[in-house]
């Protein structure tokens, strides 16, 4: 039994007539009551004369349309038939990219997918420019109108492939970090990146859509993940619910890997988190060859020791257009098993053959020469997309190692480590490994779940029960600052080779000393 | 210990902190909340970012401003310093007249007092011409423009009476009839006045000022008392909640006379209520010489069966105006007494005296001459004037005896009856019944409530208590429609007599016969 964001409730109210004489909205909140176990529905004022208005018109029958905001049922419109499809959709809000399924929220069954480009790339590609900009009233009223002009075109989109009017989807769930969640809400983001790093809000109560301007039904009931930090967003606790780390016996791990390296570990006893910034060199759109996991995006590489030949799978089968992020790290970790770069991360001349191309801009390696392009423009990884990966490798290990330090609990006593990120559909964990990024455990011990982000907005659109895990989530985790962290720092630095200064850290990994 | 429909809670939040990252929101409503019984308070999606902005600008410390709406904390504001004086306006919403006073809300004290005519008076006197008036939307929309602009003075003046600005005012109760409820809502009354005569709603939810286009702070909460039927409004729960009769074990009725005579009879068991139009006559600003009690309204006559002098009391002392709701009565039931008019109302020239004048409307009795008047101009009654008094008096006591009829109770079971009515300070029950308007029960039977309306507008301002009783009682009183009730009609033609056609009924008023 689903317990939607939204729901579309049977009526026949009895007629008035002078034995009967209670009001219109009086009539339809008392027939109502016994369907929403006995809680009596408020109706905000703005919805009052069309609720109104439509329960007689409708001859005092039909469909009630009730949002379920903080627990509170609140009756926003009535119509003379029950919708044949009630609609929700869920968004995956991400900083480069917006990914977005519309539901059957009867059912839960998809009925459209979607994803676009950020529009707010044009103000700035990574979110602390963007942050800088809203620090000006109206460039925060700019990257808000950009935001939602993009949730507007996606909307259409669902609806349209749907066969839908985009008037028909009434509720919205939002899943992103806290610095889009504060654009999406037009609230100032900029105590967000200035110490001791607060957000203005980590867990806004529903609001209707057309407070926010949003082209979906205007009282479409929209719902926020709640963040629990600057760097913990909405989309963590979407992968603390899909992963279900916050309902096992054993101490796990969740990483999301993207822009920031955010991690959390614990139990259904405890949970203890963390993020840093990792660099942009993960992020789909941002390295120069980067691109979001979809049609042409390389997602494995393979090398042949003997020959240097590249192989490789694009999804979709296609031609390559660029790497997403699973790519970036089979390929980063193949051009050092092959020791065309070395433990510092820099190509290796004398190794890499005439694949490797000398420009003012450094070295650039060419993976896909243009003739088998999507665009007849190569595929290259620069030194400079090198060496942003080494430093997001380099983040992502040092937080691991300094947030399991502080809890106490050795990388071997994790039962599972859960992998997130929309950024590569299937990060090989061993490929990661080879690279220092993730610990020298066993493969069974890695478990990828996706675009978890997105599992979580659908979660909470269709059940009640995630929605109320996903609050007291947000007040059960310990969020830990490592901006500021020494021992964060030290590690870093430790964590700038392959796989690492302390080779017996990764005992699998093949070590190419003293070149 | 007051739990007014605004509060100011005193707050000093621990600072924020790398260990501490809580969002600025989150932070002020984990604070919040053991004061709040526990409750997480609700911010409103158009309040967020203010009250975010200004928490963080007064250091984390200050004064929570605490909406109660339908029973949960709406958290709408914050101020760094507790304001010196947290100000609430009781509204009295009649249809001639709006009475309102000022409260402090931490003490219950009356800062200040106003009244003024209801602007909408331009659209039509009675409040069937501005039902008509409010079918097209432009129409309903002057009615409400006109009604909050109305509002908006008071609001003005009480705030300037009292040294405030008018956006201190932070919270609104408004006890009004149904259809001017309906008007300040800015929702449609078009089926007030037709069969089965149902309002679009009887019990709004609360709303925030700024919704309806108030000046007073917008966001202040608006509580409406509910109403029960098309006639049976707020102002009327008003009564209920100021006489008590509610919670009393004996039977006890209450009377509202003004344009609408209403009437409710019952016990802490059960309540009972009808309505009918009593007419104009008793409501000050319709009667060509009434008026509201006020300043220079004749609220007492006298007249000297020997010498036919007339003697008069003043309200303030000062020179007559015209004559309010008691004064009216008393005049004609001693002008009855004194035999100058007969039992069907109508004078009698040949008793009545020089203060008689015929002219082209019938005769007019001069009450006071221009010499001794306020404003030069003599203060007279009509024949029109008495004839919509006689249809009042008709009407209140066909509704009484109706009502009664119907619960199978006797006047003479009555443990108390509670008159109120803005429109006179002090009915005499005596005259009344003399004019056969109330029954003819010992005078200890009879207890005057005065302006109970604002006295429970008063009462909801500053008890959440009085507020949850009022949406009981509201879904507890039984309302009988008598606009259609034959036997209303039967009774009402055998009441236009004074006292009655059947003499028995009023055994202690002397009866001239067969003139």
């Amino acid at each position: 039994m689903l317990t939607p964001l939204v729901r579309a409730i049977a009526v026949a109210a009895p007629l008035p007539c002078l034995g009967d004489n209670t009001g219109d909205i009086d009539r339809l909140k008392k027939v109502l009551a016994p369907q929403l176990g006995g809680d009596m529905p408020v109706v905000p004022y703005q919805r009052l004369s069309k609720v109104a208005v439509r329960f007689r018109a409708a001859g005092f029958a039909g469909a009630a349309i009730i949002n379920d905001m903080a627990g509170t049922p609140v009756l926003v419109d009535f119509l003379s038939q029950p919708p044949k499809v009630l609609a929700g959709m869920a968004l995956d809000l991400g900083t480069t990219h917006l990914e977005a399924t519309l539901l059957d929220l009867s059912t839960g069954a998809v009925l459209a997918r979607a994803d676009l480009e950020n529009g707010q790339i044009r103000f700035g590609a990574d979110i602390l420019t963007r942050i800088h900009h809203a620090a000006k009233e109206e460039g925060l009223f700019e990257l808000h109108r950009a935001i939602i002009d993009s949730v507007n075109q996606l909307a259409a989109e669902l609806a349209r492939s749907s066969g839908l009017a985009v008037a028909e989807i009434r509720a919205l769930s939002v899943s992103g970090n806290t610095s889009m969640v504060h654009f999406f809400l037009k609230i100032n983001p900029c105590h967000l990146c200035r110490e001791p790093y607060i957000p203005m809000v980590n867990a806004p109560d529903p609001c209707l859509a057309g407070e926010l301007g949003l082209a979906i039904h205007p009282a479409a009931v929209v719902w926020l993940l709640p963040s629990v930090g600057s760097y913990f967003g909405g989309d963590l606790i979407s992968g603390v619910l899909a992963s279900g780390l916050d309902q096992q016996p054993e101490t796990c791990m969740l990483i999301d890997v993207g822009t920031n390296a955010e991690v959390i570990v614990g139990n259904r006893e405890w949970l203890i988190a963390c993020a840093g910034a990792a660099g942009p060199a993960l992020e789909g759109g941002v390295a120069r060859m980067g691109m979001r996991a979809g049609p042409g995006a390389i997602e494995h590489v393979r090398i042949d020791p003997a020959t240097g030949e590249i192989g490789y799978e694009t999804i979709g089968k296609g031609k390559p257009k660029g790497l997403c992020g699973s790519g970036l790290i089979d390929l980063v970790a193949e051009l050092y098993l092959t020791r065309q770069i070395d433990i510092r991360g820099k190509f290796r001349p004398q190794a890499a053959g005439e694949r490797l191309i000398a420009g003012s801009e450094g070295y650039r390696f060419v993976v896909v020469e243009g003739k088998d392009a999507a665009d007849g423009q190569p595929v290259v990884l620069g030194q400079v997309d090198l060496d942003a990966l080494m430093r997001s490798k380099a983040a992502m290990y040092a937080i691991l190692t300094t947030l399991t330090n502080q809890v106490g609990v050795a990388f071997e006593d994790l039962h599972r480590i859960y992998v997130a990120g929309a950024f590569g559909r299937h990060i090989s964990p061993r490929q990661a490994i080879v690279l220092g990024m993730l610990p020298d455990l066993p493969l069974a011990t890695y478990e990828p779940v996706g675009n978890s982000s997105l599992a979580g907005a659908q979660r909470v659109l269709l059940e009640r029960q995630a929605r109320e895990r996903c609050l007291a989530l947000a007040g059960k985790i310990t969020y830990i600052e490592l901006n500021v962290n020494q021992e964060f720092m030290l590690r870093f630095s430790g964590s700038r080779f392959i796989p690492h200064t302390d080779h017996a850290l990764f005992p699998s990994v093949p070590f190419f000393d003293g070149e």
